[in-house]
């Protein structure tokens, strides 16, 4: 059962939907990095239990993204402030390079701050 | 039984985690603006049965919404880029003020035009 990184993006975007125990799991597996053996130790059911409550919790994650697709709307729109930003940096090195406009340079500031601050 | 437009958003997000019932009431109701009358000679179920099944629908369209809160990024993110499509506004006329950079103003076309791209 090979580690999927995925797993956390879906995680932070759906988690609330599965049950507490669900969470805990996944938590334990992908953010804490402990093994399913290690999982099983720690909240004492056999190590196929944890791995089947994660396979159940991963494929609910999946299908949720699969039905409202967010993370992938998500995605588009941190490429696209990342796209934005860039423009920023060049508008403000032409401006550099052209005789310096204060206020010019004070808006492309702006943008990258709220550019920045959207991409979490 | 008041309509709320705040539904249509909700329904856009989280539609498909509804049965395709519910999502039809709820289209039929807040999209096609039938009353709950014409709904209920549509599918041949009674008015009473339309609105338990509405209200019902839209519980779980607001518990999706508390636990996972993705209308409301979206929201802070929709606020964030007409902030920037402002900014470089303010760019274009600050720069065509003092004495036109071409480079300037095709990056702040490309700004807006993403941001734009962005904001549906």
């Amino acid at each position: 059962m090979a580690k999927n990184l995925e797993i956390t993006i879906l995680l932070d975007f759906y988690g609330e939907m599965l049950t507490s125990k669900q969470r805990e799991f996944l938590d334990f597996y992908y953010n804490e990095d402990l093994s399913l053996a290690e999982i099983a130790a720690n909240v004492g059911i056999t190590r196929q239990g944890v791995r089947d409550a994660i396979k159940r919790a991963e494929c609910l994650l999946y299908d949720m993204e699969q039905r409202l697709g967010l993370v992938a709307r998500f995605k588009d729109v941190q490429n696209g402030l990342d796209e934005i930003m860039d423009c920023a940096t060049k508008i403000s090195a032409e401006n550099r390079k052209n005789g310096l406009s204060r206020e010019i340079s004070d808006l492309t500031v702006k943008i990258k701050s709220i550019a920045l601050s959207l991409s979490e």
